[in-house]
């Protein structure tokens, strides 16, 4: 597939002197080879690679500094590398410069159970954050697709399943410590619950993508693990009764840990990847957290919604095994409608709306979607109005790019129409740039442009992404 | 009592073709009059009154942004002003200027049921907003000690004794509209539950004390009324008994909605002002929301766990009418501790800990308070962490005065020194200005201080705030 050429992709020198710094800074985790600098130029992204310079492998947040300093001084791109797994060309290196990979950043450095906090370097993943804190009785519950690295999360102000009842990296992230364009270490906060002392520096970061400081060490808040936990999927005629039956659910109070859509293709994808015999119509997948009497009433309360909406076959995971089996399904729902389309390439949508707009907006997409040349499938964080669509791509062909792109931009315009934003989790990178204006207005980025300008001068934090300098 | 000088107590001068103009646009809502600066120039902190040269009443967003036109002209001072309810010098004039009164500006102006979310004007206060959405099921729990101006609220990041389960102003706050220093009108996001669309405008603005933009309305999140609400007080024998059940219930997984801590003198002080026979030792005050079963269930564990901590007397107040009698007394504390000293003059205190520092923190702040002269109360959002020490000074005595403010810098450097902040919800205004450094260190302060040069390149919104220019 061609991918669309980039206005910003201009090249930036790196002079000799700065590769030699590094190098002495780095020694055998400075790297030019071909083959490190093509893994750290691409990311899940539609977009073809684009490799950094060099690469280097930091083990501390002073090594990142020194880093920082150095290419602040050359004039330099630095873009901070965590797992690679962006979907929207975050790690692109459009102008060149180095790739800076945390991955090796990855010790849990302070779990305060009675705090409900820990703080790890950037580079643990979340699913090794888990498997560290097990025995505490406490978890962390901000689970995007991949296993991506905390520093990557909170760079992406990520979040995933459980975000309708715990929130998303926005709500999770207690305080981080970021190097500046110029090399200075900056702990954004303390570790109190709130605070009333200033400028919300930890809540600039997150988000922010690498373009404002490289984040090294995150301080996330931890939840006791529920005593108890129960599945269940539910079976609908129609996406509207699905989204209505959501609502209710909300309004009524009812705290549902996740609750999760997917269209027919999607369940068929999932049976068909993850070998389950799921009934191949719109579903929800619900989970529960709490007492056993808490959860049993929940579940009492969101079946007797469902079935006022049509929902069928309402049917438990109750044991640990049957949910993780589910829940392991949902999140490989990505790869498995890949391969729906063997050899394709994907591209991803993100719009999140009002759940109040969410009926109206899939459904308009779908009547869309239903006209287009490739296979497609649909799921959905629907407790927070945010739903993604897999477009299935025949690899070499541009119509199917072109027609892909024209869908993606129908669909983030109805969107921000219906007061949502053209991405709910999985951030800005080069993907969405061009639809910044539209939906913050001119003055707006003019603030974000402003604070970029005032954080990073030089304009060598991950350059050209967000918006144009 | 003699407030200290300040060193910013410089004022600007006002030329009189900006009154002029200003005079132009407000007509009879433009106000020189003594009496009416002398309202605007005094807010709940300490300090002595620092009146504006002048005081406008705006009934649009419009009207503001033609008003910060005017000032950046002149470069005159601009200070938002809500209900007058900040405890830290927020609103005092010490440049002199224009005090911006947003009171007028009380309209509800959409409520989105569906979607749990409101959009109101600045001034609307939480009370006023609690009582036009009775109707829909709803309500907003962000409570601080006043019925505050939702604009003030989210401008000081406010929050109060529903935060430990519903978060505050941090958490709470949708979208703003916001005007800029000079004029332009931006709204800071859609109303999605999530983006990642870029710097999170939202949040760098609540909190920011009017330093950054002048909030004029409002998106906020509503939530359920709870099905069932249940309230209950418990006596401990001392205040670590109180904070390690408090620990345990909330690792425990037991989502209270509020647990608040009262010393002694805040009891007798209470049941004085409010008729209440409360038992006059340490106590927690809870409350729990959700299903009758669900609430049982919470209290069960509650009381198990403050049992076995030596918790007493654990009270129910089951009707309505005794909860609002309960909460209203600890809602007037504030008012309550006063009259411990008919004509005192209060200082308030506001650090927030992580809660496993809670213990430490209260207990070396009482040794210190119990060689004090001036009798004192202890009120505390104990699940967050944060507490007040309410101090009742002779409000003639210039030693009292030095002696409050060595107890307050010492809380708060014990609290910095713990991991905390030295404000969880009253804003830094001028009191807590001091601390900045020490808090955040010199680097973090250099980047609020480049954003809001970014923001404000004039210094003409509520300046000599937060941290010096």
């Amino acid at each position: 597939m061609n991918a669309p050429s980039h206005p910003e992709s201009l090249r930036r020198p790196v002079p000799a002197a700065c590769l030699d710094a590094l190098k002495a800074i780095f020694g055998d985790r400075f790297s030019v080879s071909a083959a490190v600098r093509e893994h750290h130029g691409r990311d899940e992204s539609p977009y073809p690679p684009m490799l950094p310079d060099a690469v280097v492998f930091a083990h501390t947040t002073q090594e990142v500094a020194e880093l920082a300093r150095v290419c602040n001084e050359y004039l330099v791109p630095l873009i901070p590398y965590g797992s690679g797994s962006s979907l929207e060309g975050q790690l692109l290196a459009i102008q060149g410069g180095i790739s800076l990979d945390l991955s090796q950043m990855n010790q849990v450095l302070s779990v305060n159970a009675e705090d409900l906090t820990a703080t790890v370097q950037a580079g643990v993943t979340r699913k090794q954050l888990n498997e560290e804190i097990r025995n505490t009785g406490l978890f962390f519950p901000i689970d995007p697709g991949a296993d991506a690295s905390l520093g990557g999360m909170a760079a992406t102000r990520a979040s995933g399943t459980n975000a309708v009842r715990y929130g998303t990296m926005r709500e999770n992230v207690v305080s981080l410590t970021v190097v500046t364009a110029d090399g200075r270490i900056v702990r954004t906060s303390g570790r109190a619950r709130k605070s009333s002392a200033g400028y919300d520096l930890t809540r600039i970061f997150v988000g922010s993508e690498g373009t404002l400081g490289i984040i090294t060490e995150v301080t996330i808040r931890l939840y006791p693990q529920p005593e108890a936990v129960s599945a269940a999927v539910c079976n609908f005629p129609n996406l509207d009764a699905a989204v209505q039956s959501v609502i209710e659910i909300i309004q009524m109070g009812v705290q549902v840990a996740r609750v999760e859509f997917m269209d027919a293709a999607a369940v068929k994808a999932v049976n068909l990847y993850s070998k389950l015999t799921l009934r191949e119509t719109p579903m929800l997948v619900f989970e529960f957290h709490g007492s056993p009497a808490g959860v049993q009433e929940q579940a009492e309360t969101v079946q007797a919604i469902t079935s006022e909406h049509g929902g069928m076959d309402f049917e438990w995971a109750e044991r640990p095994e049957d949910r993780n089996r589910l829940w392991t399904a949902r999140h490989n729902a990505y790869f498995a409608g890949l391969q729906l389309r063997p050899g394709c390439r994907a591209s991803t949508t993100d719009v999140c709306v009002p759940i109040s707009r969410l009926a109206d907006c899939v459904r308009d997409t779908v009547d869309e979607l239903d006209r287009a040349s490739f296979p497609y499938t649909i799921v959905g964080h629907v407790g927070d109005g945010n739903f993604h669509v897999l477009m299935l791509l025949d690899s070499e062909s541009e119509a199917e790019w072109q027609e892909s792109e024209t869908i993606n931009h129908n669909l983030v315009r109805r969107a921000i129409a219906a007061d949502g934003t053209s991405t709910g989790e999985h951030g800005v990178g080069l993907h969405k740039m061009q639809f910044m204006v539209e939906e913050h207005g001119e003055d707006a980025l003019a603030l974000m442009r402003s604070l970029k300008h005032a954080f990073d001068p030089n304009n060598i934090l991950n350059p050209g992404k967000i918006f144009s300098w």
